[in-house]
C-alpha cells in the first residue's frame, strides 16, 4: 500500500454519545410497534415537543398569496436578503423589541432555532469555557462536541471541558451562578425540557456575572410565548446590560405552529463584541451577519410571509389560542400527576411538565414502561443530560381528547 | 483590569477578503444608484445568477395544497424527518438516480446547495489538502477560511493551503489533474462561474484520479437542468467508481425557479469513506446524517411538495420551458459578445457566459464600465478568484425583453 491518506473526517462526531436523543427515542418507539403492534396502535406521543394543532388560517392565507406572488413575473422574488426580509425584520422588532432598543438590523431571520443554536459556534472561537445548564436541550451539548469544544464523554454522559450548571427542584431549575469562569452561558427559558421559568433577578444576576466576566450569553426564548405571568421577563433584554453581552434565539414553531414549516430568528445586538487572543474587540454581530451571507440563503419567501401574518391582529388571535389550548393541557397533565402522588414542576409558563419518576425507577426505565404499558410515548429525563435522571417530560403539544386519555393513563399505571 | 478573558471569537473570520462577492457587487450598485439615480433607473441585471421568471404552476399548486393540509388537524405536519421526507428522496432517486444505484436513504434534502456546500466541512478534518478550481464559486473558498482550513490571503486573494486548479480557456476550463497529492476535490460542472461543461473523460480522469489518491470529490451540479449535449454526464454517478470517491450536490434553484423558496439535495452514498487519524474507515453518508439530525430540521414542508411536483409530468414540461427559454437568452448574449470581438466560452450547457475583457480592462474595471456606460450589471471575473481575472459573467437569468436590450447594449458599448 502506497502511503497516503483518505480524507480524514471531523473526529470529534465520534464522541458523540447513541443517537441523538430524539432519533433514540423513535427507534425504542419502532421496536415496540413491531414487537407489540396492537398495543401500538393506541401510542400517543408526548415525546418530541412537537405542535399538533392545524396552522394559524392568517399565516397559511399569507403564505398562499406569497406563492401566488411567484406565480407572476412582476411579483417574482429569487434570492431574498440572506439575513432576512425587511417586511418580517420589522415586524420583529415592532412587536417584540421596539420598547427594548433592539433595531431591525440586528435581527437575523433563519429556518429555525435548532439550526441557530448550532451554527452560532461557527463565528466564536475554540478555547471558550462552556458553561450548561443540566438538563438541557441536547442541541447544545451535542453541536459542541461536534465542534472540538469537548473531551469525551464520561459514564454518566458528561464531556471533559463542559462547565455542568445543574438544575434541580432545590434551585427551582434556574442554575446557581458558578463558581469557576466561564466565556459561554448557554441558558433557555420557559425551559425545555424542565417547563420552569426564570425571574427578572435570577436573569438580571446572570447578566451581571455576564458583564462582569465579559461573557456571552446565549439565550434561548423559543417557548417565550407561553408565560402566563407578567413578571417574568420575555426577552433578555428586559434586563439591563443584556444588550452587552447576550444574543437571543426566537422561533415560530411554538407559537405560529411552524415546526414543520420552519422559521425562527436570532438577535445580536451591535453592542456585543468578543475578542481575538490578542484583546481586539470584535462585534459578534457583524460576525453572525458575515456567516449568514456565506453559508445561508435566506429563509423560504412564503415562510417569512406567513411568519409575518402572524404578527396581524387576526394572527395574534389565533396564536393566543393556540396558547391558550396547549396550556389548558399543561394545567391537566399537571393535576393528573400531582394526583397520581408525583413531584411535578414546570407546566405554568412551558408547555412542558417535569415529573420526578416514582421511586425505584429511572429515566429510560419509566419511558419503557409507560410505552409497555399504556402507551404513552414520553421523554426520558436522563435524555437531557446527567442531572435530568429520575425525571421525565411530559409535553402538552396534543389535542384536548389525547391530553385527557394521557391523564387518565397517567393515573391508571400509577395506581 | 482584572485578568479576565472575554468570549473569544473564531478569528479565521478575520482572514476573509473584503465582502462575499455578491454584497460586495450590491454595495456597488447601490452606490451607483445614490450618485447616478436617473441612469440607474435602466440598470438591467446580470450580476447574481438568481432566476427571474415565475415559479412553475406544479410546483405553486403542490405549495397551496400543503399549505391547505396544514389547516387541518388530521393532516397536519410538525417537525418532518431531518433529511427530507420519502416521497421527495424517492422522487429524487427515481428521476435522477434510479439508474446509478443510488437509493433512497443517500439522499439528504436540504433548504438549498448553499448551505450544503458550507456545511460539509462540519463532518471533515481539518488536516485535509484542498484543491479547489480558480475562478470558483466563492462559498467553497470561504467556508474553507471560516473552518480554519488555510492561512492568510496573498495579494490575489488567494489563500495559503489551498491548492488552486486554474480554470483557462488552454484547459477548455476543467482543471489538469494535480501533481501534488490532495484530499477534498471541489469541482462543479456545469461550472459557474465559466459555463464550461465537462466530458466523461474529464470526469473519468478526476474519478480515476480520486480512487487511487483515497480523495473525496465534492461535485457540484447545481446547473444540471442546462445540459443540452447529451454526452455530457449529469450526475458524477455516471462515472464508474464515483460511488465510492463523491458526494453530489444539487438544487431545485435553477431549474425549478426556487432560489427564494429553497431546496436542494445531497447524495452521500454508503459506499464513501473517510478515515480517522490512526486509518479507521467511517462512513461519510452516516456522519453527514449525524450532522443533518443534530443541526438542521428538515426543509419546509410545502416546499419539499413543491419540489415533488416539479417531477410530475406537468412540473416538468414546465421546467423544460423554463430552461428553453434561458437557453435561449444564453445563445443570444454569446452571439452579442461574439459579433463585439470578444473571446466568449460557456453558455452552451450553461446559463452563464463567461467573457474575455476588452483588452486593457480588468473584471472590476468592466464591470464598473458595464454599470456606468450602459447599466448592466456583470459579475467580475476577479470576484471568483485570480484566475478569473480579465473575465467577466453574464448571467442568462433574464427576461427575453431585457436580454435582447443587454444584447444591444453590449454592442453599444464596445463599438
Amino acid at each position: 500500500m502506497p502511503l497516503i491518506a483518505m480524507a480524514r473526517i471531523n473526529e470529534n462526531f465520534l464522541k458523540l454519545k447513541a443517537g441523538y436523543l430524539f432519533p433514540e427515542i423513535a427507534r425504542r418507539v419502532k421496536a415496540f410497534t413491531e414487537a407489540e403492534p396492537e398495543k401500538a396502535a393506541r401510542l400517543i406521543r408526548c415525546g418530541i415537543g412537537d405542535v399538533t394543532e392545524p396552522l394559524p388560517e392568517a399565516a397559511r392565507t399569507a403564505m398562499k398569496n406569497a406563492v401566488d406572488e411567484l406565480g407572476v413575473r412582476e411579483s417574482f422574488r429569487g434570492y431574498g436578503p440572506e439575513q432576512g426580509y425587511d417586511f418580517l425584520r420589522e415586524a420583529i422588532v415592532t412587536h417584540n423589541y421596539s420598547h427594548l432598543g433592539i433595531s431591525d438590523d440586528e435581527i437575523f431571520v433563519s429556518d429555525g432555532s435548532k439550526c441557530d443554536s448550532g451554527n452560532i459556534l461557527d463565528i466564536l472561537g475554540a478555547s471558550n469555557r462552556i458553561a450548561i445548564t443540566d438538563p438541557v436541550y441536547p442541541v447544545y451539548v451535542d453541536t459542541n462536541v461536534m465542534i472540538g469544544n469537548t473531551g469525551e464523554a464520561d459514564n454518566d454522559g458528561r464531556y471533559e471541558g463542559l462547565v455542568y450548571l445543574p438544575c434541580t427542584a432545590e434551585n427551582n431549575f434556574v442554575p446557581a451562578i458558578p463558581d469557576e469562569p466561564v466565556d459561554l452561558i448557554y441558558l433557555c427559558y420557559p425551559n425545555n425540557p424542565t417547563g420552569a421559568s426564570a425571574t427578572r433577578e435570577e436573569l438580571t444576576a446572570w447578566v451581571d456575572y455576564a458583564l462582569q466576566n465579559n461573557a456571552l450569553i446565549l439565550f434561548d426564548a423559543a417557548y417565550e410565548a407561553f408565560i402566563q405571568d407578567p413578571n417574568i421577563p420575555r426577552s433578555i433584554y428586559e434586563i439591563d446590560g443584556a444588550r452587552e453581552c447576550a444574543l437571543e434565539f426566537r422561533s415560530f414553531s411554538k407559537n405560529g405552529g411552524f415546526t414543520g414549516v420552519r422559521c425562527g430568528w436570532v438577535v445580536a445586538p451591535k453592542t456585543v463584541f468578543g475578542t481575538t487572543e490578542s484583546g481586539e474587540k470584535i462585534s459578534i454581530r457583524d460576525l453572525w451577519s458575515r456567516r449568514t451571507s456565506t453559508k445561508f440563503n435566506g429563509a423560504s419567501y412564503p415562510v417569512q410571509r406567513g411568519a409575518e401574518a402572524l404578527y396581524s391582529e387576526t394572527g395574534k388571535e389565533q396564536v393566543s389560542e393556540l396558547i391558550k389550548h396547549y396550556m389548558e393541557n399543561a394545567r391537566l397533565l399537571r393535576k393528573a400527576c400531582e394526583e397520581a402522588g408525583l413531584a411535578v414542576y414546570g407546566g405554568e409558563n412551558a408547555p412542558y411538565v417535569w415529573v420526578a419518576c416514582p421511586e425505584g425507577t429511572d429515566s429510560w426505565g419509566m419511558f419503557d414502561r409507560m410505552i409497555s404499558e399504556v402507551q404513552v410515548v414520553v421523554t426520558p429525563g436522563a435524555g437531557f443530560g446527567a442531572a435530568g435522571e429520575g425525571y421525565f417530560r411530559i409535553s402538552a403539544f396534543n389535542s384536548r381528547e389525547n391530553t385527557l386519555e394521557v391523564c387518565q393513563r397517567i393515573t391508571d399505571v400509577l395506581k
